[in-house]
């Protein structure tokens, strides 16, 4: 669907430019079909040149320290239609077709709560029993 | 319409958790209206206290290194409908009613650009010009 881009050509003339943020892009996943933004997490070169390759959403789990193929344990994969960057080059938007449930909460999206005068307000409805999906904690 | 949260307050209880990410959170801005995402900023304890007094989106620009009220220069402000915190609540989405273009490049929104084999390529038209806009050089 997509090139790879290599993380050592000019950014903006052909993608994000990884020279920015240390090298760890903000990256947006957004429904494809509804428009819904269901989660934000974080690419780095290689993260993003897997994406690009495969048209699966891989992103760069700061926690882990390593590559995360989203849905590699849930099974919640994101199938990546288009891929946008912003004015900067520094922050990517990835249009999605997702695969089950796109929070490892068992929501359709990670921004599932609200925020009110009498504190969070769950907005969304459980597609999934977490404990049902994961073998270890969370994704 | 919303409170104002104080930053000493337990994070996941009421409001985003600036204890994480070095208190700069990412902020999305996603049209109420068309569902589009319109950009993607930064948040300290400051800006998002601000932003829910208000209800008026306010940032932490990182290149100025103080609060950014959007629209400040350029008039597009952003009226905020709604503000939804994701599963570990260190990432901020605002629902939002955007007056002009969001971008400072002109458009409607900053993610203007798509990625394809050929390189960028421009998905969006221009609602104004931005030198008419700015005084200084971007917002």
């Amino acid at each position: 669907m997509m090139h790879e881009t290599s993380s050592e050509s000019p950014a903006s003339a052909a993608g994000p430019d990884f020279s920015r943020n240390d090298g760890l892009l903000p990256a947006i996943a957004q429904d494809v079909a509804t428009g819904q933004v269901l989660m934000l997490a974080w690419m780095n070169a290689e993260a993003y040149a897997e994406t690009v390759r495969t048209g699966r959403a891989v992103y760069f789990s700061r926690s882990r320290g390593r590559l995360w193929r989203k849905g590699e344990e849930s099974g919640h994969a994101q199938r990546v239609h288009q891929i946008l960057v912003d004015c900067d080059a520094d922050t990517i938007l990835l249009r999605v077709e997702q695969v089950g449930a796109a929070c490892h909460e068992g929501y359709p999206t990670c921004f599932f709560r609200e925020v009110t005068p009498d504190g969070l307000r769950v907005v969304e409805t459980r597609l999934v029993d977490p404990s049902t999906v994961y073998r270890r904690k969370s994704e």
